[in-house]
């Protein structure tokens, strides 16, 4: 490298790049161990894919944006890209892995698109995903309810209750629409992407869109604008089942059957309240199959669209409640997927595994997440559960600290010191207030003298018996630690054990 | 691209890549966390960097290895390389952050390297490396003890107990030793490399290299090859500073204070019976300025010279216990690092940070992990607490099925059932005995009529009174699965709370 490029060095992270630290580290972290417990207590398991593939295997797959697949330098050997999502990866391994007839999945990790970034929207170039996956051979309906029972738990996990709405459709339902009106068969799927716009865009200009750039009769156009504004529930559905023409289609019928079934399902799962059947609804990935959906959340890219559905199961003061200042507006929908039966056949060439997943866009998710609790919580920055101090010493007592902190590890305390052999007061009461530290082991000359310690929590109010800390034998230390830090962790069950033991002992 | 490639489409991942599943992905998570665990225990944040990085950050770190560098393709805009490790991004995170004048950060990602894989050996282009460095002004040696602490403690929950070794030695003590055996200034570096290898190769071969590849007068190779066969600790220690030609050199001097303060620490921490001072460490890489160290485990690279000081403190039958049947034979060390007081300034050209960080290397302490555990150790694929099942049944009872399911999951309880409308017995009993499931909830047409479930525990006994279940109302399910879920999970505090409830009633 030249001099000349050597001044022009810039400390950055890649364009569309960020670190992430602190506590968004934390709310992050948080999100992806919430969304994690509940895959998992649906039973499912983890595989973790190279974060680049042969090129081969992603080419084809994307469409027009095939463009934004980043690809590795060739330095002699295989061609490979970056990933540009975790569902081909995850249909790869299914073909590789061709015994395994059943499996739901779930994988959290980044992916990576050349597109152009929009910070404030969220959108990056190396981002989060986290996918739930069921691949297999099941009854109709019942793995794509749970899929939206779990994508519910999620949410409500979240705390977003009654924040967000998952829009359903089925692919055999529009396309039914789509015949019954007239739709030549070799226009399906571009009409279909047009129909996928009205979120974003008002009829007028998707109309403009289907007759104008693509041709559709203005005739056949009108007749499909009557169904795609149709929003509902059972209602509906029950509707569109009355409807003998489209019901008269073969795959209206089947559609309108499916969802008939999934209803059903999501009533016992107790999903349906946040569920709404929209038939603008259509997805843009060509490899969709059965139902399709999308979460959308206040604020974000379709709401007022599904706004009016959802509405029928909040309480009304609920619905604007923090609209006006959500900085969630414009991010999109939160969440989206549906079936997939024929995608994993592009790889294994025989047979098809049937497939329905959710992909889960958690950066947008952590972004709203964080702007709704910025206000109330007060998160910190780690996990320490002690400060051990020394005051009123000149040597610093710093083996003394050691053999205290040395305790603690050993028995899974987390536990901190400062890391100067003569410490002042202050830096060691900043730094056990800066990491909101809940109790500080304070040691004095006369303390080890006596074989004693000070134990104090941190934040009692002022004139509180224990506001200065509690001298107790050091031999007690740990047992006095170890139960004050349960009751932090676990107050109902502390409270048992504490109220038993007091009936115990009178 | 043309038909003759499509034909040659391999399905495969690429080249020193691989994708992990079953049990090796809980086996792996399992030892994430408990590493994760520790460092948090000892108040570290972790920072999310992404994969790749502005190539010109990466330029110039690696030395020779620099040509086992990823670079992304050229696709307009800025030029990119996949990183070599989490050294460099964090220094170039401090860098960016001048704000931040301490910090203890972990990190567990991916790293990737060009080189030729070996499988056998664990080596291979994706990796992962689970790196933890504190930097920041401290006083001498303090946080360096407590990175050797943390590295016990993880090696210690990962159940090593005896059968690991932390190599230390210290720059300036080696710089030193070179100094005072007649090693002229600008070979200082490449002598040290050369000594570096003594753990592969023998002295004999290691001589040759410093006498004729790099030219150093063979007497002063012989001076050399009387300190590097120092192994030891305090003792060696002592000894090495009772040499006054040694300890007159200012260099070594420092080193050796340093050492002697160290010990002081390790010794209180409790570290000192799985440290050995060993003058053949050298360490590759240029940036280490001051102490230095590795962990080797039994069978590993290196562990022969290892284990002569590391007997003193173990029972002799401990020794050679299952080093015949270990396949981690050649694995190299299996966590390395040391203090890197310069490396930061590298990047802002103007104030240093100091920092000491250690590197383990999770793929080998996966690979080791794992044999040392396969025998005994029955490890489950996912975590579901119960099975809901149904017998006696011919209508399947899907919908009550799903009812139950609902409450456990609303409980938070991990549960599955058989995505059948109306499964046979066998596939059930067989997908709760797969899952290692302990409990299942049986419905049948007489429990549903009765309001009651049967509630089973899985592997009891012949003759159990128990071993088919034990029917109980509907209504009492919850609490008698929380109730046993907790006793699985917690047994300890269970018992005192089924005690003191005991005393309690009597």
């Amino acid at each position: 490298m030249g001099k000349k490029e050597k001044s022009s060095f810039q400390l950055k992270t890649p364009k569309g790049t960020k670190d992430w630290q602190g506590t968004d580290m934390v709310i992050r972290d948080g999100i992806f161990s919430k969304i994690s417990e509940v895959f998992k207590r649906h039973g499912a398991v983890t595989i973790d894919t190279p974060v680049f593939e042969l090129k081969e295997i992603l080419a084809g797959k994307y469409g027009e944006d095939s463009k934004l697949i980043y690809d590795l330098a060739d330095q002699g050997g295989e061609l490979c890209s970056l990933r540009y999502d975790l569902t081909v990866p995850f249909a790869r391994w299914l073909a590789m892995n061709s015994s395994v007839k059943h499996i739901k999945r779930y994988h959290i990790a980044k992916v990576y698109r050349r597109d152009q970034p929009a910070m404030t929207k969220g959108r990056m170039r190396e981002f989060y995903q986290c996918d739930f996956d069921i691949a297999g051979e099941y009854d109709s309906m019942i793995p794509d309810a749970e899929i939206l029972r779990i994508t519910s738990e999620i949410f409500e996990s979240l705390g977003w209750q009654g924040k967000y709405t998952i829009k359903i459709n089925h692919r055999k339902i529009l396309d039914g629409i789509f015949e019954v009106c007239g739709v030549p068969t070799d226009k399906l799927r571009t009409i279909s992407s047009a129909v996928d716009k009205l979120d974003k865009s008002p009829w007028d200009e998707v109309r403009r869109e289907m007759t104008e750039e693509k041709g559709l009769d203005p005739e056949v156009a009108d007749k499909i604008g009557q169904y795609v504004n149709f929003k509902g529930a059972r209602d509906l559905l029950t509707k569109l089942t009355e409807d003998t023409t489209l019901y008269g289609n073969a795959s209206a019928k089947k559609g309108l059957d499916d969802m008939a079934t999934l209803f059903d399902y999501l009533e016992v799962f107790g999903v349906l309240p946040n569920v709404s059947l929209d038939m603008s609804l259509a997805r843009g990935l060509d490899y969709y199959t059965g139902v399709i959906y999308e979460v959308v959340t206040e604020g974000s890219a379709g709401d007022s669209t599904a706004k009016k559905p959802a509405k029928k199961d909040k309480k009304p003061a609920d619905a604007d409640e923090d609209r006006s200042s959500d900085p969630s507006v414009g991010v999109g929908s939160v969440a989206a997927g549906g079936r997939y039966d024929e995608l994993v056949g592009m790889f294994s060439g025989k047979g098809q595994i049937p497939c329905v997943g959710i992909s889960f866009g958690v950066d947008r998710i952590f972004s709203i997440t964080k702007a709704r609790m910025a206000k109330e919580t007060e998160l910190r920055p780690n996990e320490v559960d002690v400060y051990v101090m020394v005051l009123g010493s000149k040597g610093g007592l710093l083996k003394e600290r050691m053999e205290v902190a040395t305790l603690l590890w050993d028995a899974g305390i987390k536990t901190e010191f400062s890391w100067k052999v003569k410490p002042k007061a202050p830096p060691q009461w900043k730094a056990a207030e800066n990491g909101g530290i809940p109790y500080a082991v304070i040691l004095g000359d006369d303390e080890v003298r006596d074989g004693k310690v000070t134990l104090k929590k941190f934040g009692l109010p002022e004139g509180h018996p224990e506001k200065n800390g509690v001298l107790i034998n050091r031999s007690d230390l740990l047992a006095e630690l170890k139960k004050k830090l349960r009751a932090l962790s676990e107050p109902e069950l502390e409270e048992k054990v504490a109220e038993l033991t007091v009936q115990d002992s009178s």
